[in-house]
C-alpha cells in the first residue's frame, strides 16, 4: 500500500528528506571496475570488445563485422510488421520529427557599431552514437526518441549499439532500425558499447580516412553518445564525458503529480502505476491538497495493481518508492515539487496553467486532465529521454541541441579593430600577455 | 625553431598522426586519486575542504565563513582600479553581455492539428558555480567570460571559487568580482572546490531552506560548474558530471591558422606566439599553401620570441607543440584543419568567407587580416571559454545555454487525445506496458 504523508505532521521534514534521498544512487563505488574495463578497451580494442560480448551476451563474434546487424534483416522485419502497428510507429515518428524541427536553433549574424561582424553558426556533429538498452528496458520508442533529433540536426552518421543476448535481436527493434534508417547497428551492450563508441577501434583520429587508409577493422569514434542504460552504462558515460559529449547521466524513471479536488482519482492512480510498471526503482509521487483524493488514489492503486501483467515490478515500486503527500495549498505543492525536480510532472488541477510559473524544474510538464504521461512516452512529440533523479534542475530533455555544436564567428574591419585595440591592449597588458598586446597593436601600424 | 611539414612528403601521414596525438592527455591515470578526494569530501564535508585548503594553499581557515571573500574588499579594489583599465574592463563587460544576449534561446509554443498544445520553456538554473583558476592561469577575463552568460541567463545565485595561496587574492580579481557583482566567492581551489560545488556542505537537498532550517555551516550544492582548470580540476569535473552539469572538459589552449599568400607573416607569427605564451602545453599551427610565407613565419617567430617576457613558456610551446604544414591548396588546408578541430581558428586569406563552408569544427573562427585571436580573448563579445583538444567536434563555446534548462510542455485536449489514443495504446501494448495503455484509454470512457 502506498504511504500518505502530511506536511503538517512533525515528522514530515525527516520523511521528505527520506523521499528525496531515494533519488540518489552511489555510482562512485562502480567507478574502479568500469574504469578498468574502459582502459582495457583503449588498450586492446577489438579483442576486448569481442570478449565482453562473449562474456555478457553469450555468443562468440570473431570480428567487428560479426557485430554488425544485417540491414536486409531490418528491412524484412519492417515489411512483416503488423500494419496497424506500422501506422502507429509512423504517427509517432512524424510527430516527434515535427516537434524537434521546431526546437532547432539557428545561428545568427550581428554587426556592431564599428562595422565588425560577430556571429554564431550551428552545425551538426559528424557522427553520433545511440545506445539502446536490451532486456527489460528495451523499447523501440527509445530508438525513435534518440535517432530523430540526430536526424533533425542533420547528423550524417548515426551509429547504434544494443546488447543482443545469445545473438538474438527482436523483430520490432529490427523494424525500428529500418524505420529510422540507421545505417550501422552494432550488437554490443554495456560498458563495451560505450567504450567502443567513445574511443573507436584502431581509430588514429584521422577522420574519414582522408589520409588514404581503408581498413575494415577500423571503427571510428563518435562525437556524442546518447540513450538510456543501466548504472554501469551511466558510470561509463560519466567517465568518457570529455572524450565525447554525453546527453545526460540517467537513473530510474519518476513521475510527480500535483492534483487538486478536480482531479479524477482513476486517472491519477493509473498514471502513477504507468510509471511504477517500468522498474522496481521507478517512483511515483502525488502531491495534493485534497485528503479525500489522497485516500481514494491510494485505494485505487491497490486495486488496479492486481490486474497488471507487471504487477510484481509495479508493486515493489509503489511500496518502496511511491508516496502521496498532503499539503495545505497548491503553492506548497509546487514548492515541494521543485525540490524533487521530477522527470515527468503532471499538473491535474482546475487551472493547471496558473501553477506553471511556480515550477522551476521538471523534465516534461503534462498539463490538465487529458494529458497522461504515457502520451509523452510515445507520440506527443517532445522527447521522452528526460533528466531523472532531480537532474531536471540542470539537464534538459534530449534534443536537437545535443547533436549540434556552435562555433563563434568573429570578423573585424580595420576601422573596427582601431576602435577597440587600445582597450584590448590594456587588458592584455594587465594580464602580462605581451604577444597578445602586440598581435592587436601591430595590425594598426601601416 | 618551429618545424615545417609538407603533405607531399611520404612521412607526412605519420607526422600528422603525431601532431594530432599531442592533443590527447591521459586523464584516467588521475581518476583513482581524484575519486578518493571527492569521496572524502562527500563523507567529511567542511572538514575535508578546510584540510585541502591548508594543504594546497598553505593557510588555515577554521570554517566555511573564513573561506568567503569580503565583498567590501572587492568594492574597494574596484574603486582603486586604474581608470583606463576600468574603462577597458567595462567595454569588455558590455560587449560580452551584448553578444550573449543575442544568443539567448527562447522557448516556443506550438498547436498541433488536433488542438493539442506542445512547447518548450527555457529557465535559468537556480545556482551556478564558476571556477576561476589561480596561479599562472589566472586571468580576470576568465571571470567575465563565465559570469556574464550566467547573468544573461538570469541565474539568481552565482557562486565563484578560486584558490588563494597563502590566503592572498589579487586586486584585479577582487575588482572583477565587484564588476561582475558576484555575491559569494569562496577561497578554495582544485578538486576541493569542485567537490564543494557539486555536493554542497551539510546540504540535505531541501533547497532554499523551505523546511525552515538555517545554518551557517550549510553550503548548498550548485546546479552547474563552468570554468577552466588544470588536469585535476578537469578530472574532478568529469567525475561530478551527472551530480551537476559541466560546461566541458578543457585542456591546453590551441590556435590553428589557415593562410595564403595574402597573409601578413608578421601578424601570423605574433598570433601564433600569443597562443604559445599561455602555456608550455599550448599549441600553434599554421597551414598554408605558400612556402615563402611558411619560411617567413618560421623566421619571424624565432626573432620575436626573444623579446617576449614569457619567452621560456612560448619557446617550449613552439618547439614541442608548434607546427607549420605546407599544403597544395586551401581545400586541403580546411580538410586537415577539420581533423584538428582547433579551439581557435584564424582564416587569413584573400577571401576567408569562401572557406567558411568547408570548416566542420572549431571553437571560434576569426576571419580576415584584422581579426587577431587576442581580440576574442578579451572583448570581441563571443566567449573565450572554448572546446580544446579536438573537442570542438562535439562541445560548444560556453554560452547562455549552459546556464539554462529546457522543459517540455504538453497539454492535450479531450479531442486531441481521442485522435491519438489508439496509436499510443498500440505502441504501449507492443512494449507490454499495460498501465501505459490504460492510462490513455481510461480517459476516453466517460
Amino acid at each position: 500500500m502506498i504511504k500518505i504523508f502530511d506536511t503538517n505532521n512533525p515528522s514530515f521534514k525527516q520523511d521528505f528528506r527520506t523521499i528525496l534521498a531515494r533519488a540518489k544512487s552511489d555510482m562512485y563505488s562502480l567507478i574502479p571496475e568500469v574504469l578498468s574495463t574502459l582502459q582495457d578497451i583503449q588498450k586492446r580494442g577489438q579483442e576486448a570488445i569481442l570478449e565482453l560480448v562473449k562474456k555478457y551476451d553469450k555468443w562468440d563474434p570473431e570480428s567487428l563485422k560479426d557485430l554488425l546487424v544485417d540491414r536486409n534483416l531490418a528491412e524484412d522485419a519492417y515489411k512483416r510488421l503488423d500494419s496497424k502497428l506500422k501506422i502507429s510507429l509512423q504517427v509517432a515518428f512524424d510527430r516527434i520529427y515535427e516537434f524537434h524541427s521546431l526546437s532547432k536553433t539557428k545561428g545568427f549574424i550581428h554587426h556592431d557599431r564599428f562595422g565588425n561582424l560577430l556571429g554564431m553558426q550551428v552545425l551538426p556533429v559528424g557522427r553520433a552514437g545511440i545506445y539502446v538498452p536490451g532486456g527489460k528496458a528495451f523499447y523501440p520508442s527509445s530508438l525513435l526518441m534518440n535517432a530523430i533529433p540526430a536526424k533533425v540536426a542533420g547528423v550524417k552518421e548515426i551509429i547504434m549499439t544494443t546488447p543482443t543476448p545469445n545473438n538474438q535481436i527482436s523483430q520490432i527493434l529490427l523494424a525500428s532500425i529500418h524505420l529510422c534508417d540507421i545505417q550501422e547497428c552494432y550488437k554490443v551492450g554495456g560498458v563495451g558499447a560505450i567504450g567502443m563508441l567513445a574511443y573507436g577501434i584502431n581509430d588514429d583520429n584521422t577522420h574519414n580516412n582522408m589520409l588514404g587508409d581503408s581498413n575494415s577493422d577500423v571503427f571510428q569514434k563518435v562525437d556524442c553518445i546518447s540513450g538510456p542504460g543501466n548504472i554501469f552504462v551511466a558510470a561509463a558515460k560519466k567517465l568518457v564525458f570529455g572524450d565525447v559529449n554525453i546527453d545526460m547521466i540517467a537513473g530510474p524513471s519518476e513521475i510527480g503529480i500535483i492534483a487538486d479536488s478536480s482531479g479524477n482519482p482513476n486517472y491519477i492512480a493509473i498514471d502513477m502505476l504507468s510509471q511504477a510498471e517500468h522498474d522496481e526503482m521507478a517512483s511515483a509521487l502525488l502531491i495534493t491538497d485534497d485528503s479525500n483524493l489522497a485516500k481514494e488514489v491510494a485505494k485505487l492503486i491497490d486495486n488496479k495493481l492486481k490486474s497488471l501483467p507487471r504487477k510484481d515490478i509495479a508493486s515493489a515500486s509503489i511500496d518502496n518508492r511511491g508516496a502521496i503527500i498532503m499539503v495545505n495549498n497548491l503553492e506548497q505543492a509546487a514548492y515541494l515539487m521543485n525540490q524533487i525536480a521530477p522527470e515527468h510532472l503532471e499538473i491535474i488541477t482546475q487551472n493547471p496553467y496558473s501553477l506553471l510559473p511556480l515550477i522551476k524544474a521538471a523534465g516534461a510538464i503534462f498539463l490538465g486532465h487529458y494529458t497522461p504521461e504515457a502520451i509523452g512516452d510515445y507520440l506527443a512529440g517532445p522527447n521522452h529521454t528526460l533528466p531523472t533523479g532531480g537532474s531536471a534542475r540542470f539537464f534538459s530533455p534530449l534534443g536537437v541541441q545535443h547533436f549540434c555544436t556552435n562555433s563563434s564567428i568573429i570578423s573585424f574591419s580595420k576601422n573596427g579593430l582601431e576602435n577597440l585595440a587600445q582597450d584590448c591592449a590594456n587588458l592584455a597588458n594587465q594580464e602580462g600577455l605581451e604577444a597578445h598586446r602586440l598581435s592587436v597593436l601591430s595590425r594598426l601600424k601601416t
